[in-house]
């Protein structure tokens, strides 16, 4: 049988951690304890779930689960001085191996949610892809149940595959959203709002889950279109680093259909 | 008072052609006839709506408005072969001058709905902003008000606006598009879809729209985090052209926080 995670300590207080004690509690769990290093965080995200809180590691709450919900760059520091011998916990990261964890204690695994977290900005955590692994098969079910008390999309992912995914979500969420950014620099030149892109750029989305992305590309790269594609670079002129990003995107797409 | 333009002639029965059709007709106007010079293509759409077709450009028919919604570099060839001296007519381009069809008619306009069409897959008009332009201000008047019963955003924007605003369309479709394929490719490499990706690609989208694309912006490029770009070009060393995208975009986003 499942080990049952129903009492979780979550350490970490920023955007992923504030959404994930709310996916906590929505999802009939206990948050028993905020961690943060910063007090008052700790104090903020706790007192909406009426849960313990505190900044300071040696005086962890006993609980089923403990969630480390912290900047890759900052897990190996706090995982350096703390130890929970005996007890489940997890980390939340996608770029991470688990055994991160394994000074701290001999059960530890991966409970990592593919999605960008913005506060105040809620999301379903229903259509959140969690990815999980653990040290060994009992902890590994005990979070598949967690996972799918939150989530209608569980995934058991190895290291390898997980990091790739990393990879991957990238180039979905960083180097998209630094396309829009070049998009909103172009459109300033205008007297038109950047806001008017919307409706394409989600249909952009779309339409490139339903019909795959190499069967949704059109365009002047894609058509070999070098009239456009001059007038464009002539209209990027005095911006030569966008100029550059649209050179070696179209390059790249001319490239990608031999 | 504004010209009505109520009868309406389609030249072109492609994607945004055929979208377009359903547009005019839902909105209260009247498809008189359809034109391709596939016959089948003209006939196939316009049955849909019990109007006119032709492949014949010295039989179209009498209408208010005459919408050319051919591809660019279609649109001149055309444009050579036909005369509708007193007739009111506009392009669909976001890339072309009004002007390409001043041999045409000396009513002449743009009429730019901003969006990426597919067979098959509704869009939602109302959403979609319309880009109007005409040689005078009567046809103006007439085009914003045929453009305003199909959308709620109607916009009358100049060429050079409308250029940047096609150059920013490139990046927020062709280009997002692109890095799709790229997260598809790496997605293959994996045992999981790439499908799990689309819940981030929607909450990309959104965020940046919601919080503007340099404030929405997260990940290793702006954080500067050098281990784990290491770790992702190590990742994609077997894929060099996707990981030449990879350093591109890595640092032109280090490079546009400084």
């Amino acid at each position: 049988m499942a080990d049952t995670l129903q009492r979780i300590v979550l350490l970490g207080a920023g955007n992923a951690g504030s959404h994930l004690a709310k996916a906590i509690v929505s999802s009939g769990h206990e948050l028993v304890q905020v961690f943060s290093r910063t007090i008052d965080h700790a104090k903020a995200l706790a007192e909406k779930y009426k849960a313990g809180f505190t900044k300071d590691l040696s005086n962890l709450a006993d609980a089923d689960l403990y969630i480390f919900c912290i900047k890759d760059d900052a897990l190996a520091e706090l995982v350096s001085m703390v130890k929970l011998e005996g007890k489940k916990i997890v980390h939340t990261s996608g770029a991470l191996p688990m055994d991160a964890l394994s000074n701290v204690s001999q059960y530890y695994g991966v409970f990592y949610p593919l999605q960008t977290f913005t506060g105040g900005l809620d999301v379903d955590w229903k259509r959140i892809p969690i990815c999980i692994e653990a040290s060994d098969t009992k902890m590994l079910a005990g979070l598949k149940y967690l996972a799918a008390a939150i989530s209608d999309s569980v995934l058991e992912t190895s290291f390898e595959d997980r990091q790739k995914m990393h990879v991957a979500a990238v180039f979905v969420n960083n180097f998209t959203n630094y396309l829009l950014q070049n998009a909103e620099e172009i459109m300033k030149q205008t007297s038109l709002p950047f806001s008017i892109l919307q409706p394409l750029a989600e249909e952009t989305i779309r339409k490139a889950f339903l019909l795959g992305p190499a069967d949704a590309q059109t365009g002047p790269a894609i058509r070999g279109d070098e009239k456009t594609i001059a007038a464009h670079e002539e209209l990027l002129s005095s911006d030569p680093e966008i100029r550059e990003i649209y050179r070696a995107l179209t390059e790249a797409i001319k490239k990608s259909q031999k």
